[in-house]
Order: C-alpha cells, then sequence, then structure tokens
C-alpha cells in the first residue's frame, strides 16, 4: 500500500504545483498583485540568467512585475508540473510584438512559491551549413 | 479505486517520460546513434523557434545531432515531467562556452519522442531602469 499512496501523494502535489504555477501567470495577467503577494515565499528569489539580474524577497519582486513597462500579455502554452517544481512555455505579446519565455519555478512544501528563473529567448539567424535537413517558417 | 488507478498510471507515465527526457540528453552526449534513434518516433518533429527552424523525421533529426559542430557537451539541470510532456534545463558546454538551453518534448502513447522544441536564450544586458530592484552576478 506505501507504493499507491507514494503515487496519490504525489501527484497531489504535482496538482498542487501545476495550480500554483498557472495562478501565478493568471495574477501577473490580470495584475492582481495581492494575488501575486499570496502566492509568493516572503524570500522569494527570482533570477534572469541572460542578463545575469537577481531579486530578492516577495516585495521587490511585486513591484518588479508591477513596474514592468509595456502593455505585455502572457499565455499559458504548455505547464509542466512534478513534485514541486514546474516549467512554463509562455506566448507573450507587448503590442505588436510577440515571444516565447521559458520560466522555471518551484514551490515551498508550504505550497508558496520560493525560486522562477525566466529565460526570454530572442529571434536570431540560422548558421549556415544544416540547410539540406532544415525547413524554415 | 479509479481515482487510485489513475494516479498510479499517472505517475507510471511520468516516470517512463523522465526516464526518456534524460535518457535522450544521455544519448545526445555520447554520441550513441543508434541509442538516440531507437527513442525517436520515425515522423518525430523538431523545432527552434528563434531561427523559426523545423526538422522533420527520424533520420534527418539524428543526422542534425550528428553532424551539430564543435565539442559540445550537455547535462541536465532540471528535468520536469508530466503525463507524456517534459521540459529539460541544460547546461550546454562548447569548449569554453556555456550556455543555458530550454528544451521541451513529448513522447506519444507507444513511448518514443515525437515533438522536441529547443530554446537556445543568448546573453543581454539588462534594460535600464530596474537596478533599484536588482542584483548582478
Amino acid at each position: 500500500m506505501s507504493v499507491v499512496g507514494d503515487s496519490v501523494r504525489e501527484v497531489d502535489e504535482t496538482s498542487r504545483t501545476r495550480r500554483i504555477a498557472t495562478d501565478y501567470v493568471d495574477s501577473l495577467e490580470q495584475r492582481a498583485w495581492p494575488r501575486l503577494t499570496a502566492l509568493l515565499a516572503d524570500d522569494v528569489v527570482y533570477e534572469m540568467p541572460q542578463s545575469r539580474e537577481r531579486i530578492r524577497g516577495r516585495s521587490a519582486f511585486v513591484q518588479f512585475n508591477a513596474e514592468y513597462p509595456g502593455d505585455w500579455h502572457l499565455q499559458v502554452r504548455r505547464v509542466v508540473a512534478d513534485g514541486r517544481l514546474a516549467a512554463l512555455w509562455l506566448d507573450v505579446r507587448v503590442a505588436a510584438e510577440r515571444q516565447d519565455a521559458c520560466v522555471w519555478l518551484e514551490v515551498s512544501e508550504q505550497g508558496l512559491i520560493n525560486w522562477v528563473t525566466d529565460y526570454w529567448p530572442e529571434p536570431y539567424d540560422p548558421p549556415p551549413g544544416r540547410e539540406h535537413l532544415v525547413e524554415r517558417w
């Protein structure tokens, strides 16, 4: 029975993480700052490895989002949750511009987001030498 | 009992996807082309949205990897699996250069990878205006 018990607990934890990850994006999209605040651990760490930037703490992180310029909109394309880890693939629009983002987050045992890492991959031209295998869109 | 049955099935499927995702990276790192081939569906689709490139079919995709230039090395930093979907956060090294990659993949009901999407986020300088919230590393 312990295997079944572990499996059910694992699915429950994963379901919670999946819901929190989706709520996180929705609270950003809605500019629902109290709702975002309630999802975050007090000592949440937010990282953007491409620019080597880090924000520490819930209030700075909420402020960062509240001050983020532009009429930006977020939509979840895929969410993958696994225990207390999640990965989000986002469709981000700012006015007529569109970009994908990859977001990694971790939920604490208490059910609060304690770590978020964003990647903002930019378009680039393909290097030469693989045209024989590749189609473009 | 059906809830427990579903939960166990879900965990089993997730475990299989997690193992396949890890094997995928390992077979690339080992240049184990027959092993990579065995993980892929015949009609696998590989996409790089940043350059709007797409490769169709197992043999072209294996050839693309076998021909990929440079002494590249892949390490899994995180793997998140959820049903038949997985996200991989990779540490990629080519000689002295290091880059992160985000990989999304889907496994078919038959247990073969049928979709892979790679993001290769490049470094950039932070925009001005958020220095009051951010530390650099």
